[in-house]
């Protein structure tokens, strides 16, 4: 299987992980009306792709020419809508469905960077972006504080995952399907554990916060 | 009259409409010195066709290379900032003024992302996505919750126009002139209608209103 | 010293400055861990820049081709996030930092987009865009009021280091570093004494402050 279908596989997968919560974030953390809960899936799911895709030159983004990402997008948007009329009993299966997109995304946002010829640390940080970019402009417009800012460990493990897949293309191009599946289950597993025993990240200390 | 000639026509009327809009806007939401106002004028007149530019690949986007695009935004705004200390006969203009610029750039966002080679539904999604980008970042910047999220009947008819224009190309390109002012007008019928009858699209349940 | 090295120098200052002070801005006005601090101090630096690159075709933007760029706005931050544990000695040199990344920013970001073939006025416009993007989206994400919208002379003192070094080069290429220096001195003094007097400019009359 080719590098490039295994991305693009990867990033669908994403898009739908990605659409189903945007929109379900988007019920719960809000008021809107059906527009505005697919606006938000669909933002979601494709955000971040976007910007990656503007940022590397593949224009058009992935998400207007490949007729899959908003089908998919837009399915797994309307998915939830109606989901989410059902009791809750969809909170665990969210966080799942996050941490799904986001791995997926780190390291398929990494790899289409790199193939478009872009250095390592920029791959890095492009696979990042592809992974909280769609949740962050979904937090931007619901008004909430943005995960990747507020949760302890989101974009650590984005940050690992891509940085697998980079570290093993650059040793051997080959294996480059082996360090996006490696990557993605990495920082999976990372971000499912942070979540499990709540870990957060280092903070700066602030005014009010110095003690005498 | 070439359907470029058109859609620029069209553009340029809604950056007049909505660099008024935005201006007033900033000035009635916010407190915001001149520049700011400027800002937000220009903002939301151009912000839309910027992001459809940019993922169409029409770069630079027609805002920068187009004097007109700039020029009129300016114009507008600054017609708006004077205007501003007059008392408040301006609600419904302001309305209208929205209505217009929502219409006229579903239409000429579809009919340029169809020239650029793009299929019918991305087509449809960057006509929705310059008639609400720019409100959209202007209502972000103040902190107010966009309107396409907030209202009832805002991104369906601006969905609706460009559906109208899209399919009219791809029936016939000869009709594209007539595609994008039926567009237009179906739009900005529904959308003063949803104003007028206060219609609302139905919305998700959130949990708080689940019923014991 | 050839101009589009000048203006590549005065970017990298300005990427230090404003990764200093966006990762400091984290640290004082929201609850952010290192990554956040890190992330809020990169796009601060970068994300002007990057909005400019994308606009006027630059792409992939010098943010993720120049490694510079992304080394030195993670060095700077991070420099932030340590410095943060110091007592508050800070506010004023942050004040300055903030000029001079403003000032650079709007020089250099002018003077690309001239090298690119931008007329102008829309130079001028990107130049500003450039010096006020990244703290712009900074405050978005951190869900303030965005400095260029609340802060009397923010954007008018770019706008004016923008026009001198663009008048300059329209005067005669040869000058254009000359333009570049006097520009950014004359952005930063302005914003300096605008800030020592507390000068705001002009607003709005809004409804609630029409007199009888």
């Amino acid at each position: 299987m080719h590098v490039a279908e295994v991305a693009r596989a990867l990033d669908l997968l994403g898009v739908f992980a990605f659409a189903v919560n945007g929109a379900f974030t988007a019920v719960e953390k809000t008021r809107v009306d059906i527009v505005g809960i697919l606006s938000l899936g669909i933002i979601t799911a494709l955000g971040g792709g976007i910007i990656r895709d503007l940022c590397i030159g593949s224009v058009p983004p992935a998400a207007f020419t490949d007729r899959y990402y908003l089908g998919i997008a837009a399915g797994g948007a309307l998915l939830a809508f109606f989901v989410s009329r059902l009791p809750r009993l969809l909170q665990r299966p969210m966080l799942v469905l996050d941490a799904i997109g986001l791995s997926v995304f780190a390291v398929s946002g990494a790899q289409k960077a790199l193939a478009f010829g872009l250095s390592p640390a920029p791959a890095i940080l492009l696979g990042a972006v592809t992974a909280v970019g769609g949740g962050t402009i979904r937090d931007v417009l619901i008004r909430e504080v943005p995960s990747v800012l507020s949760s302890g460990l989101y974009a650590i493990p984005a940050i690992i995952g891509a940085t697998i897949t980079v570290l093993t293309v650059a040793y051997d191009p080959r294996l480059a399907v082996w360090g996006a599946v490696v990557g993605a289950v990495v920082c999976f597993v990372i971000r499912m554990l942070g979540l499990r025993y709540n870990v957060d990240a280092p903070t700066g200390l602030r005014r009010g916060e110095r003690h005498g």
